[in-house]
């Protein structure tokens, strides 16, 4: 293969060039993989039904998240470690989002300091992930450097009181290289990952620092601490979605992790049907997880998600060709929700409806 | 293998005999070819429920398609670039469709003008498949022509407002060989695809020159200009079939363009039924997409066609061996029908009905 | 391999020992062979729901078939030219379901006359398949000769009005050794089959002979001239079900002709539950394809099956070992019908109903 | 592979390390092996729906068991001849499940005595699983045996009248080698297998040995005779169920015995679901087969199920390292009960109910 035409064959390429501790790091998933699978799958299982004869010359895949304009219902996922994909890490990231007009969620475990992938593109929207540390302090510091640094809205994972086993971690006893640190966390000495043997180094961090006792208090308390609207990710449950609207949210993710939490959990596009339906008009509803296609965004559209987020494929340009990889990931997702909007019959993204999908 | 039992031999031996780049291009769909592979498991998955002790000795599966009679509900679709197969191209189609008294549709983008595909075999059923150009007095030029050229009827392809993404046809870099132009289009002087490196020249030409604001009233106007019946070719949802009703079409082809154009759209099974109920008895209803048995148009019989079309089946005999590679393509299939009529104990295609189907 | 420890294990030594044009000819089906793999996923998809601490030290898997007793409710399907598997062909499976106590079902197109089948085991309990020809006269003679025989009763098939195109028999171009005939049909003149270049013979044969306008009168033709009770063969619809009880038929056997006749027909285990809920109490219901163990007998039974016909099984047999390999294969399913039994909580037949089957 | 990260690479080291016959024991099934797939595939199959903001920081999966605590909801199913796997047998799972601090269930057919196995650990909780011989005083003499060693239940196995046929144990010649005997048995002189041509020895003694006529009144026999709680192992529908609670059982467990009885019963994961709806509060529901990640544990309480068993994964463990293997095993499914509860919400067994499960 020489260029790549599709994420596949960027998957691929990736590979060659990661070291395969890295790749498997990005690749995997919990246990037996059956929830990453299984998110594939479903998003290759929905069938379309495509009107014809609309006037589709002039598509527009544009619309609004939390009031934001963005060029398509895309956003980058908050995906650790950057730099173990290409040296330039979230500022290539920032850099790629920015120029196509996309929201960046910058991960708490981001390799770059928030501030700084902030002033990689500062006109830029961007939404700060926040991992909620057992010392209150870090995560309070960790909110406000995030509000003072221009981010839009506060994006708040809630399914990982534990890391998930992720078996290929262990295998190949996943750590960070010499020099790679959580910019974020420098301040306060929670930055390094020890290497462990025969184990997940994130895992022995993720279980001695982050909250497992996180619950519905924590998230009043995050929003009495800022302006920023809250965003919870990682629903899968019709009655959580309630409780967020409850407690306040703006908007929920729905996500198993990219199947890298509890696997078996069930498949994003089996949750998205329940949460959109609990959420009502009370909470935007977003999805990742397994969406490699433009029509598998025009579908999650459909199902009544606002829209999507991206991982692992921006993760592949970034590590095949830094920020112009991730620019060609995100130029290449336009294309195919443009052209899947137009085989729909669909010019505008408030004219796909729930009609579309096969029953 | 020598000589070739089915239509999954000739497509072996098609394929021996075709550059890739052809081969690709004919057997290729869009995106990751799930609808092109769920177009063939669907009509496999169809069970049917044969009748016994019915008096089969004579089984004529002769029908009549806007009127016409046809020896078999068989027509031929129309695909592009026949000379592409071998350089007999649509005029061997024509004699082979002539001797097997079934209709041909041909193409726009034919490799033999309209005129001369007529004239190699003048009393033929034949209809004329329509992509409507940006510049109307193209359109209505061709319209004129195959009116005065004694075509039967007018198929406008209404699934192309921009070409699906066929990543077989970027990655060989899809394009014309010298010499190979769209003859019907040479008045316009819009006959030649310009090669592309990295891309499907088709691609570049259509979404230049076809009209992707084609909409209802668009289908109005043609109507306006023509005497002939108007078929719509690639409806899939039954609201789409009422108002091709409502604006005077003769017929529907429920069709997803052989998986070539939105992936993820509706198997032909499944938008066959819904096309069907909608329909009732204002529509003549066609499918295409993965019928390769006999058993498979008595299905589409059973579930309301009025008849199905073949493309890439007969693509493969017309590589293979020409107008007689297309002969025995079409007489196989007859015989297939034939015999899959018996087998059900349906003499007359007006024995066919829906309880020939399994639930 | 040494010794096949089951009917998997035989059909692969069988497979080894027969010519390929034989092995084909047995174990092929129609067209793509759907409707063969269907039957055998079929029963294996078929779920069961064991009762416990029953009694079962004393398991009976005896019943009664048309009022005679059988050991097992099993009988041998009637396959043709049983020469081809072995010389002493019909003979030695006429010795061996005597000693196994089950019923022989003879073959119109069997290599030994009917009249010496029944010689090979005079008090053995026996029916003679029908395939009817276009000429009335040796159709009769058949008849008058099989109840001369002492046959217990007429098995007329009717899902034959043409020859199923299988497409193995093409490729090996089937045909009869020197010397094998059709031993019921040499008075006739119609005993051997005409090798023939690209195609079977029996093909031929059969399209040639055979009466495609076999109907419902045909069936009370055949009742008027003859005392036997009538069994149709290859029964898939409810509604044919009910006709043939009209008819006077006393059982049917629910077949796809193990899907060697029309590809895309129901399985039998579909076919089975709508036949059996059309009959009633009018008439006995047999089935058969794609049965291979005890435990598929049992479900057979479950589901309102009087008794079942293996077919290509004992061919196995046959092929590998003669009389004793047949006895083997009746034996082996003796066994697997009595353990299955055992393991169902079930000591009788009358026993086993229909909520055996989980829904 | 050099460390096992989960059962499967245990079973991989397992494999390599024991002869073919012993693995093939372990790990075979009844003819097709179609019920041990399906078992395997059911769980899989499960789909979870976690709750996500609930404080799990202190997660406890420790639950009572016939009102006796355990770890975690796992027992060691009652598997046959442990020496097989490693010289120290029965002792060293005594010792395992002592340190894990959950219940082990000792097979009639140990190669050690239940009174040694006691002896090993004799804090410990622990069933005795009873094969019902056809010599009543045996049987006896076994259950006075079990009480007076402190066994705290007796575990009735109730779905071998014979033995499923394990082809693969035909294929090896399944025995036991010199100078392992069925040590519980010895007193009575029926403790030896008698090798067998082409047969399993276990079948042979199986069949010769045990009460194929046990019924209802055996139950009540047996209780008659101890004053130990009775579980009925080997139940799958809910009327067998209720008939247990009528006769005084305390428990049932959903098992089709690993699908080495009768190939083709229904899967552990749809038996369990009915056998739940019947048992109501008068029965306390175990289940096993095919369990093997802590997400299935989670799913099958979430099912109704009390706990669970778990065969093969503890004699993988045994064969690899003895007691500190089968230490290991235990150990690796208490972390992942553990994790898998704090990524479904559940900080506690009881809070996990039918909610969890996706319809």
């Amino acid at each position: 293969m020489s260029v790549p035409v599709n994420l596949s064959d960027l998957e691929a390429l990736a590979r060659e060039r990661l070291p395969q501790m890295v790749y498997d790091y990005y690749a995997g998933g919990a246990n037996d993989e059956v929830t990453v699978d299984e998110n594939r799958r479903a998003w290759e299982a929905v069938r379309l039904r495509p009107r014809v004869l609309v006037d589709v010359s002039h598509v527009d895949c544009s619309t609004t998240v939390l009031g934001r304009r963005t060029a398509v219902p895309v956003l980058t996922a908050p995906c650790g470690f950057n730099a173990l994909a290409h040296p330039d890490g979230e500022r290539a990231v920032a850099r790629a989002t920015a120029a196509a007009d996309v929201i960046q969620v910058v991960s708490t475990v981001s390799t770059t300091s928030l501030e700084d992938v902030a002033a990689a593109a500062p006109a830029a929207g961007r939404w700060f992930q926040l991992y909620c540390y057992r010392d209150r302090e870090v995560t309070r510091a960790l909110v406000e450097r995030a509000e003072q640094a221009g981010y839009d809205a506060l994006c708040i994972t809630v399914d990982v009181p534990f890391l998930g086993r992720r078996e290929r971690e262990v295998r190949t006893g996943f750590h960070l290289p010499p020099g790679v640190t959580l910019k974020n966390l420098e301040p306060y000495a929670v930055a390094e990952l020890a290497a462990s043997e025969r184990d997940s180094a994130l895992r022995k961090y993720v279980n001695a620092l982050w909250d497992p006792s996180l619950d519905w208090t924590s998230i009043e308390w995050l929003r009495s601490i800022t302006k920023l609207p809250v965003v919870l990710k990682g629903i899968l449950v019709g009655d959580d979605a309630r409780l967020a609207a409850d407690h306040g949210a703006a908007g929920v993710i729905v996500s198993n992790h990219g199947g890298r939490q509890l696997d078996g959990a069930v498949s994003s596009v089996y949750a998205l049907r329940e949460v959109v339906a609990a959420a009502g008009d009370r909470l935007e509803v977003y999805v990742d997880g397994g969406i490699r296609r433009g029509s598998h965004v025009v579908a999650a559209l459909a199902m009544g998600a606002r829209a999507v987020l991206i991982g692992r494929p921006y993760l592949w340009g970034l590590a095949v060709d830094g920020e112009q990889g991730v620019r060609q990931v995100l130029e290449g997702m336009q294309n195919e929700v443009t052209l899947a909007m137009a085989l729909c019959g669909k010019a505008r993204v408030s004219d796909i409806d729930g009609t579309l999908i096969a029953a």
